[in-house]
C-alpha cells in the first residue's frame, strides 16, 4: 500500500485533534456519561416552532436563491441585519467591513490564514479558547500566553510579554482575546481595561482579534449590557478584528457567524473564504435572517439569559454542596462555563479516566494553556445538561475527586511510610 | 489609520479573487445580463415539496441534534448513506475513510492544506477547474498543466511533464483530475485511460485527487453509467483521494459534499476540518440524509439527466445557428458546461466588456489555464438559464463576437492598409 503519510504537508503532519472534540467521541460512545465537556447550547431553548414556520415559508416561496450558490460575502439582507446588530453593540460598520462565516471557527481560521506566517507570534490569554489554539496552531503560529486577573488579562504582563517576544526578534501579529465571559474562565474584561487594551495595541502597533460569541448571554443579576461593550466599539484606528456568532443565541447547527474587520482585511478574508468553502449555507443564512427579521432572536435573548443563569446557579450550588472547600472558581457572570481549580496536587488530565468511569466528563484545563500549565484546572460547561443532570454530574465529579485524592493520599503514605 | 495590510501573511497577500466569483458580482448588479458564467444548477429542478416535508418533520421532531453541534466527521447515518453511494459507484469504503465536507470546495481546500507545502507541484489538466486553482494557489502550490485529448488527459505529456518537474528538483504531490464531464471542457476520460492513469500514479509514486461532482449527470443519449466509473473504484493501493458532492444533484445551498480517502489521510483531513469550521451544518446534513433515505435523490437523477441534456441540445443548436463555423466545441456528454474555442485572434478576456454591454457573460478560458494560455477560449454553463434565455444569450454572444471581429478587422485593415 502507498505510504500516504509521506505525502503530508508540514501543516498536515502537525495537525492535532482538539481536546473538546476527543471528549465528543467519548460521549458518542453511548454510555450514560454526563457531559460538562463541550459548550453546547441547551436544545430545549431552540425556538422549534418559529424555525418550522420559517422553513415552511422559505420552501413554499420556491425562490431559487434559498437553495442556490450565492455571494461569498454573505446574503445581503443578512449582512444588513448584522450591521444593525453591530450598531446595537455600539459599533458602526459598513457592510463591506462584514463577512458571513461558516461558524466562528471559520472566522478564526480565516484570520489565522490571512494574517499569520509560520513562526509569527500570537499573544493569547492564559487559559484561552481551545478552538482558537487549534486554528492558530494549524498555521504554525507561536502562541505566547499572558496571565489573567479577576477583571481579565494582566496589562503589565501583556506589555512585558510583547516586549520580551520582540527582543527575541519575533513578529507579534495580534492579541487574541475573548472579553465577555471568556471561554474557558467565564471572566469579563473590565471597561477601563478594554480602553487601555486599545491604547496598548496602538502604542505597540499590534492588532486585536476580539472573539465575542457569548456577549448576549450576560446574567442580569450581576452584569449590565454596558459592561459587555465590544473593544471594537472604541476602535477609531482599524486595530480590531471582531468575531461574533448566532451559534449561542439561535442554534449552532446552522453554522452562521460573522467577522467585522477593517475593510481591506475583510476583502482578504473573503478571498480566503472563496477558496475555503465558496459560501456559507444559503438555507442557513436565510433561516437566520428570517429569525432576526421576525424578532425571534430578540425574544430569545432574555429567555436565554435566565436559562443559563439558572443553570449556573444550579451548578454553583451543587459544587458548594458536594465539593465546597476542595475546589474554587470565579463566579460566571455570563456565558456557558465555570472554571474550576482543583487541589494543587490533583491533575485533571490524570483524573479523566476515573471521571469517565464515574460517568462524567469535563475538559482538562491544560488543553486551554499554551504554556503547558493548568494541570490542576478543568472547565465545566453548565449550558446543555438539565438541572437534574447538573446535580448528578457534580455528584459524580465529587466522587471522582474523592477517589483520586484517596489514591494520591495512599500513594503519598506509601511513598513516605515513616511519616505519621 | 492602521496600515492593516502590513499585517497580512504571505498567503494573505497572495490571495486572488476567483474569476467566476467576479462574474457573480457583475450578475448581482441587477442589469438584464444572461449568465452563462457560474455553473449553477437549475433551480426549477429543486424538489421543493420534498424538502418542505423533510424540514417540517425535522423541526417537528424537536430532536436537539438537528440544530446542535455534531461530530466533525459527519452525521453518522449520512456517512452510511455516502458509503452506499460509493458502493453503487463501484467503490467499497469503510466509514472511517469518509469525511463530510462543507461543499467540495472545502474538500479541495482540506486536501491542499493537508498535502501541499509551498512550492510543491500539483499536476493539473489544461484547462482545469478554477476553484481548484484557487484552493491550490492559496497554499502556494506550483501548478503545472498537462494538455488533454478527446478522451481526456494526454498520458505521454503527463509522464514527460512529471519527469521534467522532477529533474528540476521539485516534489510532485498529486495529479488533480475531473474525469467525468470535466469543468470546464465537459470531456470524459476513457475507461482504458483511467486504468493507465492508476498504473502511472503507482509507477511514479504520485497521488491522484479525483474530483467527481458531475458523474450522475451523464447524458443517456451518448454515455452509459459504466463510462463514469471512478478511478477510485480500481484503486487497490491507496493512491486516490476522491471527492464528490450533493450540490449538483440535490442543491448547492446545503453545502454538503464528501471526501473518500485512504484512512490515514481522512483522519488528517478531519483534523484540518476541525480547525476550519468544526462541522458541516447539522440541518443541512439531516436534510440531505433524509432526501437520500426517502428516495428523493434517486428520483431526481433521471429527471436531471434529461433536463441538462435538453439544455445542452438547446445551446448547441443555438451555437450552430448563430455562430456555426466561427466557433467550435467538444460535444458535452454530461455535466453543465460547453467549452468554446473562438477564432484564433479573438481574445475572450478582451471581449468580455463588449459581452456585458450586449447583456451576456461567460467565464474567460484563461482563468482555467495555469500556463497563461487559453485566450481564445471561454466556458459557457448551460445548466441554469431557461431554454429561451439560452437562445437569447447565444444570440447576444454572436452579436458580441461579430462586433469584436468587425473591430479587429478594422484594426487589422488600419494596421496593414496596403493589403487588399
Amino acid at each position: 500500500m502507498t505510504n500516504t503519510e509521506a505525502f503530508l504537508s508540514t501543516a498536515g503532519r502537525q495537525l492535532q485533534e482538539s481536546a473538546i472534540r476527543k471528549m465528543g467521541t467519548v460521549i458518542a460512545s453511548g454510555r450514560d456519561v454526563i457531559s460538562f465537556a463541550p459548550g453546547y447550547p441547551a436544545p430545549e431553548t431552540f425556538p422549534w416552532d418559529e424555525f418550522a414556520a420559517i422553513a415552511a415559508d422559505l420552501f413554499a416561496s420556491r425562490e431559487g436563491n434559498v437553495l442556490q450558490y450565492g455571494p461569498t460575502r454573505g446574503y445581503r439582507p443578512l449582512l444588513d441585519v448584522v450591521s444593525g446588530i453591530m450598531q446595537s453593540r455600539g459599533v458602526t460598520m459598513a457592510t463591506e467591513q462584514l463577512l458571513v462565516t461558516t461558524g466562528s471557527q471559520q472566522g478564526l481560521d480565516l484570520v489565522a490564514r490571512g494574517l499569520v506566517d509560520p513562526g509569527d507570534v500570537i499573544l493569547v490569554e492564559l487559559p484561552t479558547y481551545v478552538g482558537a489554539i487549534s486554528a492558530f496552531r494549524n498555521v504554525q503560529a507561536t502562541m505566547v500566553g499572558v496571565p489573567q486577573e479577576a477583571d481579565g488579562i494582566d496589562l503589565d504582563a501583556l506589555d512585558a510579554t510583547c516586549e520580551r517576544v520582540r527582543r527575541d526578534g519575533r513578529r507579534v501579529k495580534f492579541l487574541y482575546v475573548v472579553p465577555n465571559f471568556q471561554n474557558p474562565t467565564g471572566l469579563l474584561i473590565g471597561l477601563e481595561k478594554r480602553r487601555r487594551l486599545l491604547e496598548w495595541a496602538e502604542r505597540r502597533d499590534v492588532l486585536i482579534v476580539e472573539d465575542d460569541p457569548y456577549r448576549e448571554l450576560y446574567f442580569e443579576d450581576s452584569t449590565s449590557e454596558e459592561e459587555v461593550r465590544p473593544i471594537k466599539a472604541d476602535d477609531t484606528s482599524d486595530r480590531v478584528v471582531y468575531l461574533s456568532s448566532f451559534s449561542k443565541t439561535l442554534a449552532p447547527g446552522f453554522r452562521v457567524a460573522w467577522i467585522a474587520a477593517p475593510a481591506r482585511l475583510s476583502a482578504r478574508f473573503e478571498m480566503a473564504k472563496q477558496s475555503e468553502d465558496l459560501l456559507t449555507g444559503s438555507l442557513d443564512q436565510r433561516m437566520i435572517y428570517e429569525a432576526c427579521r421576525r424578532g425571534v432572536l430578540e425574544r430569545q435573548l432574555p429567555i436565554l439569559r435566565r436559562h443559563y443563569a439558572q443553570k449556573r446557579d444550579v451548578m454553583e450550588a451543587a459544587l458548594r454542596r458536594e465539593l465546597g472547600g476542595d475546589v474554587s472558581w470565579p463566579k460566571p457572570k455570563g456565558g456557558f462555563f465555570l472554571w474550576v481549580t482543583l487541589p494543587a496536587r490533583v491533575d485533571a488530565g490524570k483524573m479523566i479516566d476515573r471521571a469517565i468511569r464515574e460517568g462524567v466528563v469535563y475538559v482538562t484545563g491544560d488543553a486551554f494553556h499554551v504554556d503547558g500549565s493548568g494541570q490542576n484546572t478543568l472547565r465545566l460547561a453548565f449550558s446543555a445538561p438539565t438541572h437534574d443532570r447538573i446535580d448528578a454530574g457534580v455528584a459524580r465529579l465529587a466522587a471522582t475527586l474523592r477517589g483520586e485524592q484517596a489514591e494520591l493520599g495512599t500513594a503519598a503514605a506509601v511513598a513516605s511510610p515513616g511519616r505519621p
